[in-house]
């Protein structure tokens, strides 16, 4: 019956996966991502795994490969499959989806990750049954992605839901996009350290430390983790005057703090938005699995599955 | 070939209009709103208006109504023709289509006014072409409507687009819906006149006026319209974040401040929004008509008449 590549492009690392149309896990391999070895070889090492998999045994077995999604970071013209800007991976104005393409000779298809996991969220995880939500994803840095009618909206150059560069601390330190204040610049994993480190003398302490400490009573971390609760909220009650979403999921490495984020963010959130009242949260369902899990199905989709006969998966 | 009676009801006045497929005008009313006598009151006057207009000479000529629709503020279920709040109104959970249709034996719609606005700008006026776009109307209050692939969006309980709620000055003045520093309460016309007023003890002067002294020198109008323009740029900031549009249109009463308003406001938002670069700012074109030509709009949309046709009109 065929299968899909499903590939997440991280700064860390490449999670693949080879599923087949009923949604079974035919193969699923992680490989580090050669990030001191440039973008030039991190483009080559995805599209290496990539036709690793899709002639692979697992692949060939299902019957062929038919269609390679990749999930990407950054600025990604989802519909041109063009990444404009990623950072973490060093790549500017990249025609991935015709670099797959020509070097595989299969049909591709290139997402921003964020909308790749809106997608999973949306049709098998917490967002199931949802049509107008938010996701935001907590975790090195901040992003999301808008929910309309089911669908994650793309914005004119691929940028929407990049909601970590909502400024809410004109005061605040400064931001990896050159502004103050940004929710990502207060909340993010990676500045859930800064700032901690910043109180303490005390380098990378990693945000899930940061979490327990403040649990424990360390003063220090409290106060990070209190200020970033606030940025989040303040953000977020943002996204819901504009938006006005059935509901906000919680995704990233940060939220898998689960209830100790969720419950003081709801909170907070609460008293930052008066009417209407403000949209229930609720913690990701698939984790960092999300992003390949989104891959595969916008490539089932795009190899002519129907969106019923996919939201029956249960990967 | 018939024609279509759309209302366009406001806290003041009620805008009136005729409106053949081809987009010819072939009434246009103005009633007062009769705020003092009530929300059944002004229920009734929108009732009787919209009646008067279906039956009267210029629809009957034109061989007989075949569509009414409404545009109203507040927080409007579009899709249910339910008005939800309207506090300018009076009126909550209002079925105000079921009324119109029962009443006058007509099929009626009822949209939000700036989802109605935007649907003019976007059709006919300063958003033609556009498709990911986002109409802020600065007026007594502030709203708007956020665009999508050329639809606007609805939200969960109809509350999408209301940007005057969020939040920009934690610590600034109380606004209408109970929290401090809303966009609302710093750049509404009416909010311009209670911080001047508070400025100089000098009360009701209007927002038009503040702009006009500003420009004369006048140092606490410069003050109050310089913290208004700031506030604005913060909030549209959060929202490009969010939306990446490619398009911002200022409507409502101090937009007509045109350049006043646009050329500061676009220097601002260009130091608030780093990457991806601002939107371009634009004054929007058909000015108070909005409404009833979006409700015009709407209202042939629903009885048959395709987009391209109305697109065509030169109202």
């Amino acid at each position: 019956m065929s299968a899909v590549v499903a590939l997440d492009v991280g700064g860390t690392g490449l999670k693949g996966a080879v599923v087949d149309r009923s949604g079974r896990l035919l193969c699923a391999e992680r490989r580090a991502t050669p990030r001191d070895e440039g973008p030039q070889a991190i483009a080559e090492a995805a599209l290496t795994f990539a036709g690793d998999l899709a002639a692979g045994g697992p692949a060939r077995d299902a019957g062929g490969t038919v269609h390679v999604a990749l999930a990407v970071p950054g600025l990604v013209d989802d519909t041109a499959g063009w990444v404009r800007l990623a950072p973490n991976l060093g790549w500017s104005d990249l025609p991935l989806r015709t670099l797959v393409e020509e070097r595989l000779d299969l049909p591709a298809l290139v997402w921003h990750d964020a909308r790749a996991a809106a997608l999973a969220e949306g049709m098998l995880g917490a967002a199931r049954g949802a049509r107008d939500w938010l996701l935001v994803t907590i975790g090195t840095g901040i992003g999301g992605a808008v929910i309309a009618d089911g669908r994650a909206l793309h914005g004119t150059r691929g940028a929407a839901g990049e909601l970590g560069h909502i400024g809410v601390a004109p005061d605040g330190p400064l931001c990896a996009c050159g502004k103050r204040g940004c929710v990502e610049a207060l909340a993010s994993g990676r500045n859930l350290s800064v700032r901690y480190a910043e109180l303490t003398g005390e380098a990378d302490v990693a945000a899930e430390q940061i979490v327990a400490r403040a649990e424990r009573g360390d003063v220090s971390a409290q106060l990070v983790w209190e200020t970033a609760v606030g940025a989040l909220a303040a953000g977020l009650a943002g996204c819901a005057a504009l938006l006005d979403p059935e509901l906000i999921v919680l995704g990233g490495g940060v939220a898998s703090a689960g209830d100790r984020l969720r419950d003081p963010l709801a909170r907070r959130l609460a008293t930052e938005v008066r009417f209407p009242p403000a949209p229930p949260l609720r913690t990701a369902a698939l984790g960092e699995r999300a992003g390949w899990i989104g891959a595969a199905l916008a490539g089932w989709q795009a190899a002519g599955a129907e969106p019923g006969e996919v939201a029956r998966w249960t990967l």
